[in-house]
């Protein structure tokens, strides 16, 4: 790794914490650059603007996350068991989702193209979310309401975990969606899918 | 009323507006001073500091919302009519949730006066969901988890709206949860109160 590409990643490292811990219009350029221990000129050369550095650390982000996500999402197992992994994975709830958060950080909505990036994570969730649910033979309206439902109760439940200072009302909420998705006809034995049932296969998500 | 009154009133009314349109982090009493219309004096002789018009303008929004939820949670029809009543108000989606926006204000999270009343709402309408799962005659844990899964998606919905830019998601999250209720052995005909159902009265929810 070049020392220019190392200066860029510290840049942008040191912006994705500060975002996430206290939201990107109170973040200066000044503040990124004293934590990210990099000189002044590599800041301006890679990053004229605060719009460029946000766009760059929401990106990160962003990718991050979806890339986390899909792992789940996209893995081999049967429809419901990649949804309920996905529902029940371990979450720091009172930190809040660092992205379902920007939703209430003006600057970020006031500036479309940090906009487009919020917009694009969920855009991309909602999506294979959808194909998830789809794949129980839901129609596809049912199946794209069923997806907006899931991914509310994550950006939900960290919302009332941060309200009521209860780390469990994540957990909570997801426990209640999931519940109601085992009482279902199709709940987590998928029927057209009789043949990965048989064999018992616990460890496929990791 | 009196002068002195209406002055305090309107100088809470400037602060719901302006919390809501733009955070209290970055809202300053001169600002509300400005948009009230009232004199410098009587802000300073209501609210010495920021704090105590803080604690005054979120205690009044969430007072407002509470009673516009206990209207139609706590009315007379059966149960799961009262929670798809509540789930499915009409609500401004874009504008996201007054009230779950403060849980991403830093200066709010910040203040344990006004987290307090923040948690308050939601514990109240927690208590309430609470109780009307139990109604359906689910073991408490589960109600309690059913409760925190519906205000999540309320919560979620406004998120995912202002993330997608797209109104119409909180309205799914609702269809796509209320769905999964609807299938459950209870769902909207509840056994234990046949009597209810043999006379439709589709007009008691205003």
């Amino acid at each position: 790794m070049s020392s220019a590409t190392s200066a860029r990643d510290r840049l942008v490292d040191a912006a994705q914490d500060l975002f996430a811990a206290q939201g990107v219009g109170p973040t200066s350029p000044r503040a990124v650059l004293a934590a990210s221990g990099v000189g002044q000129g590599s800041l301006y050369h890679h990053f004229p603007t605060k719009h460029d550095l946000a766009v760059a650390a929401v990106g990160a982000t962003v990718d991050d996350a979806l890339a986390r996500a899909m792992r789940t999402l996209d893995s081999d197992s049967p429809a419901v068991e990649r949804l309920v992994a996905y529902l029940e994975r371990p979450r720091e709830a009172l930190a809040g989702c660092k992205i379902g958060r920007l939703t209430a950080d003006q600057a970020v909505m006031d500036d479309d193209g940090l906009h487009d990036v919020v917009t694009a994570y969920f855009v991309r969730l909602l999506r294979a979310l959808t194909q998830i649910f789809r794949e129980t033979d839901l129609p596809d309206d049912v199946a794209r309401d069923r997806a907006h439902a899931a991914l509310a109760i994550i950006q939900g439940g960290y919302v009332l975990a941060r309200a009521t200072r209860d780390p469990g009302a994540l957990a909570a909420a997801v426990r209640g969606f999931v519940g109601l998705l085992d009482q279902g006809p199709q709940a987590r034995n998928e029927p057209d899918r009789p043949s990965q049932h048989s064999t018992p296969t616990p460890k496929e998500n990791p």
